[in-house]
């Protein structure tokens, strides 16, 4: 579908660099040749995050406060890979775990989903979760706090539709992981 | 719905501050009284972004190199605000005018929805538009080089299943643009 070509990446300065994020400066060569000395890319890892429905079939929903945005955000349930190297499904249950104290028989790969690509490097690994149970207690860092939200699909809907539920990876995950349970004839 | 407190930013250090971008190093104290002296923040200007139709219910999409992701992406048109104080529904327009050289008669907002909220302060500025046609050509910065693509909107549907749509802001720009139009009665 392409005629366009990537940029050339001629020189990379790291000017932050910490085990969070490295925001990096890059100089670049575009296609017609045009030189950019000043483009700068934030490296972060990779989150994992799960869209889950209950035997009752209501979805299971994060409340917690994010300090970049500067509040509180009700948001599907996830987080950043613990390592570089980790794999995408564990990282997408231990977040679910953790995060909401419940557990699912299995974890469906929904998609990939890059979320800020201009800016960023970070992708949102989706996955979609019937059944989920409880499985003991949260287990959050000690700067976590966290309220588990259970509500029917209809009433989530309609919370996005109102912008109460307004974050685009959750509304983005939201409605993929019920189109992808609904095609796979998983749920009505 | 919250029992849930914002932290409180007791100081704030620019680290990176230029026209684009500024990062800042934030001491926050949590409610329980702890205190965060190295949280991130990547400040960036909003951006406006069109989920807009043709008379023939075409979807309008953007194809562009993203260098953060490194990578070239199919997205909805849109892009950054040219200043702080903008006017969101001018920018839509003036970005979707820009990026696909046309034009619609009505913007309808269809919501705000934050990027990614634990790091940054980005929020995209959603609107939907019918009955685009083109206005004249694109006006594009000579950094730009993007490729219009006028889809049915059962095939973007498509390609947001296979993973060939993909960016996040995209997907939940789509559904919640379609869905928006539906329910307006605008779209069958």
């Amino acid at each position: 579908m392409t005629q366009l070509t990537p940029w050339e990446r001629l020189q990379s300065e790291p000017l932050i660099s910490n085990p969070y994020l490295t925001l990096r400066r890059d100089t670049c060569r575009l296609p017609d040749g045009q030189i950019i000395d000043d483009y700068y890319v934030l490296v972060e890892r990779d989150v994992a995050c799960v869209v889950a429905l209950t035997p009752a079939r209501e979805l299971l929903l994060v409340e917690q406060y994010k300090h970049g945005l500067g509040r509180i955000c009700l948001e599907i349930p996830g987080g950043v890979f613990a390592s570089d190297a980790a794999d995408p499904l564990a990282e997408a249950r231990r977040e679910f775990n953790e995060e909401t104290g419940y557990d699912a028989p299995t974890f469906f790969h929904v998609g990939t989903l890059p979320v800020s690509p201009a800016r960023t490097t970070i992708r949102m690994h989706l996955y979609a979760a019937l059944d989920a149970v409880p499985c003991g207690t949260q287990q959050l860092d000690s700067t976590e706090k966290i309220i588990v939200h259970r509500l029917p699909v209809d009433t989530v809907l309609d919370l996005i539709r109102s912008g109460a539920i307004d974050v685009s990876t959750t509304v983005s995950g939201i409605f993929l992981g019920l189109d992808y349970l609904r095609r796979a004839g998983l749920l009505s």
